[in-house]
């Protein structure tokens, strides 16, 4: 027999997952509670939707239209939030701008994404006129003066305030197909061009319900309708990780803090109350020195922190602030949200036990998430054995954006590649061990490069060092240690062997680690985000290394 | 301009919302958690998995095939459960039957969905016997012996455990188009056949992620993974309010109780530390009574109560006993969620305060709702005025199953038409005043008749009450208070419009709500569920009211 259907009513409403109707319980139940901008001013929900309303009026004042990509280049704010929803509910895509790029990078970006319309704040007006000559598809610019009273730049069609303010609030807002993309961005290798990612309507309605299951949690760990919001992850950065959406969604209080400023940031989350953040591990960082400095009490401060790990000795600190600080998992392509840290249960209050399951992550729900081997078949789940996490979920991002090639590898054998390395353990917990690319396979076993980097780090006389794979003819690969030294320490490999020796020696490592020969340099190099760059360090090194040098 | 579409990798997986997603990360993340059956047993959730390989494949050989409807005549239990996930997973409809109607009305419900095969608890089997001769369609019937060791019935096919024991854990469960229809039940009024509604896999999915967000809220009314479930309202009733999913979902730990015997509820609430459940009022009122005469502990057990309202006394009574109460809003056909309670911001801790916002309800994510006088002009949030609540939502029943006269009705308009009267005050807390077909219309306002009997019940002699409404030709309608009296009390309508006549001058009701006549019963008159069947009084009395006898 086929699938049964229902036969629906003639107006049975056919309701799309768009965007738009994450909007309609905040403004049943927190009309009245309101959205910040820094020390500038704040906004009721119902003020809010007003505002969304003439934005998408005044960029159709401006020509948008549907299926057309408008980029907005701002800093956290409430007018970002606008866009965040103005532009997809009236059918366009919205473009999120990596400001942090090299100038060639963004005027690739935006064209790329064939972007007409800019939204611009005025700290990037520079950036703009320096990309506006090789960007022949813009139609327009919105100069975004943030209360400031410089004149209007040659290239701007109008300022936002005066634009919104001159448009009407009652924009015709209609349903239309959930699979319509509604957000773009670029993600950014160590080498080649940004490649774009696409999320449509029921991707992010879906991945915005799906947040809350793990992130609202009943145990600690979460939020509620009741919590203060401050994004402290850019919103140009995988939808600022997608809690604006969840928190717009439960009608929460929204911070948005403009630039990140710490001592700003310390004096809003005070102001505000501030509850529920999210943050990489050096941000959080710096809010921890900020907060020394200034006097700040952090306590009762949630933060989800991910994008690189959040080791338990920053955890423990933060936690003795008061903070709950909770590992989160994710990446551009998966919109982000794959998995969230939670207390494993019957160890609350155990200190060591809730700083060892907060540090790792487990799956969000309607997450597949598999460890393989280069042939795809699935690992055992025993916290030791490695594989690359391999990926399902109803919002990854379906491709690279005119990229077919990367498309197919991200979506090799039906499974969304991660290219990081993870061991999940019986009762789920994930832990990213390394990147697929940086991992040392030798004589049959994966050696990470980041375990090792940690137990070199410990020898006497290293300052820094990274650890790579080297081509060797016998075991596959061998790791080379190239290593910063102390000035004046004379470091050889008997003292570089002796924490891994002694990690062979307890088990924790496997004996295939053991170094041969390392290499020292004056300072390693580093990607534009800061990252050392290990394809420089395998070419720099590939040759000496070839011909035992090294 | 169109719409943009993404076009996704050749492999890019194309996640549908089925339930069978529902557990991944249930078997990732909780795979040793177990499910429990009153005191005969327990299965970890990957067992349950296998079980539900198991049921599919013994079904499979009883000749299910994608579009059949499977039918279950079970109390709560892990085979239900099963069910809820073997049947909907291998693209067959599941019947959830009311095993409390009348039994030509369980074989009309039964022949209206189609039902080929009957999965049955002993205790039914009588009522199998009694309906199976007008049953025609019905291939095969499964008897669940449930550990007792009673002959099989001539009509069965085989025993559950035994054929499940017998039949393979590796079903090939597949993805198929989400918009299937996973689930069937019926709802019954108070005349005519029952009315068929459906849901579609999505529609599950979607409804699980949004239960999750209000439930599942960190305010100390919600639940998480840590938390044990234990469902009392049946499962045959609206997915048991969508929860058994959810919990599943979550990976909680699962209690189903088999029939209700309250003094096993309170054993195994005690034995399994139960953290979360719901329920109707009268199984409320049954729990306390019984945790009183057992002594139970029933501190820290959140329960969310629906079907009808929750009262401020018995949640203040509940709350006494140290049970965090929560009142939730849904019905049949809204799968059910709809609205549920939460405590109001900044009110936490005053006791007054929590009664009256935990005793209404605000809108769940994706549910618009609207109050809208009959043209559904909308009507203002200012927790006064009265209208109808209509809603939209992805997974209200797009129909009444082959009943397109009613189907029509329902979604007339494009809203779905609840046919409940409430207000929604400005900060959208719901409160249901009324059914719509009981509410009294008089001089252009309405009078909610369940106000006007809450205050005649006051009324001195009265021991039962009933308003209904009568046709006026001056007024268009005008209340008449069908009482029941104390043995030789002498009933006035001064005596009853006392209480009126108070809550009049205390501005709580409308003037109109005076009333100028009643008639006395020796009882009034109830449908099969219980209630009070005002249809069949308004019949009883329009003579006399029209003639002004009453």
């Amino acid at each position: 027999m086929p699938l049964r259907f229902a036969e629906p009513a003639t107006e049975a409403y056919r309701f799309p997952l768009t965007i738009r109707h994450l909007l309609d319980s905040a403004l049943t139940t927190a009309s009245d509670r309101r959205i910040v901008y820094r020390d500038q001013g704040s906004w009721t929900y119902r003020e809010f939707a007003g505002r969304v309303g003439r934005l998408a009026s005044l960029l159709a004042d401006l020509g948008a239209e549907q299926g057309m990509t408008i980029a907005v280049m701002d800093w956290d704010s409430h007018r970002y939030l606008e866009a965040y929803f103005a532009v997809p509910m009236m059918g366009a895509v919205l473009q999120t701008v990596n400001v942090r790029l090299p100038a060639p990078q963004v005027a690739y970006t935006l064209n790329h994404a064939k972007a007409e319309i800019l939204l611009v704040h005025h700290d990037f007006f520079p950036l703009v006129e320096a990309v506006l000559p090789s960007l022949p598809g813009v139609k327009a610019v919105v100069a975004i003066m943030d209360g400031t009273q410089g004149a209007l730049p040659a290239f701007a069609k109008g300022e936002y305030e005066a634009l919104s303010a001159a448009a009407s609030p009652d924009y015709p807002f209609e349903d239309f197909d959930e699979n319509a993309v509604a957000t773009t961005f670029y993600t950014t290798g160590t080498t080649g061009n940004p490649k774009g990612v696409c999320f449509t309507h029921r991707q992010l309605v879906l991945h915005t319900l799906a947040c809350n299951a793990p992130f609202g949690a009943a145990d600690g760990t979460g939020f509620a309708y009741k919590d203060v919001y401050m994004p402290l992850t850019p919103m140009f950065h995988v939808h600022a990780w997608g809690v604006p959406y969840v928190a717009t969604m439960l009608g929460m209080t929204q911070v948005y803090p403009g630039r990140y400023e710490p001592e700003m940031l310390c004096r809003l989350h005070a102001q505000h109350k501030v509850t529920y953040s999210h943050c990489v591990p050096t941000i959080l960082r710096m809010l921890l020195d900020a907060a020394e400095k200034t006097g700040t009490d952090v306590s009762g401060w949630t933060i989800t922190v991910g994008g690189s790990a959040l080791s338990p000795q920053l955890c423990a600190e933060g936690r003795r602030k008061g903070m709950r600080l909770i590992a989160g998992y994710g990446m551009s392509e998966t919109g982000p949200l794959v998995s969230v840290a939670r207390i494993r249960p019957g160890t609350e209050g155990d200190d060591a036990a809730e700083i060892q399951a907060l540090t790792a992550t487990v799956p969000a729900p309607l997450i597949s998430a598999r460890i393989v081997d280069d042939d795809m078949n699935d690992l055992p789940h025993d916290g030791q054995t490695r594989g690359e996490l391999v990926l399902r979920a109803p919002w990854l991002t379906p491709c690279y954006t005119g990229d077919a090639k990367a498309s197919e590898t991200l979506w090799h054998g039906g499974w969304m590649h991660t290219q990081d390395i993870a061991t999940i353990d019986p009762d789920g917990y994930i832990r990213i061990r390394d990147r697929l690319k940086d991992v040392i396979k030798t004589g049959g076993e994966w050696i990470d490069s980041i375990q090792l980097e940690e137990l070199v780090a410990t020898a006497e006389g290293v300052v820094e060092v990274a650890v790579v794979a080297m081509p060797d003819a016998k075991w596959g690969e061998r790791p080379l240690a190239v290593v910063v030294v102390r000035p004046g320490a004379a470091l050889t490999l008997e003292t570089l062997n002796a924490p891994i020796e002694a990690a062979i020696s307890q088990g924790t490592i496997t004996r295939y680690a053991k170094l041969e020969r390392f290499a020292v340099v004056e300072g390693l190099p580093r990607t534009s985000v800061g990252k050392i760059d290990k394809k420089l360090i395998r070419a720099t090194h590939a040759d000496n290394a070839q011909a035992g040098v090294a």
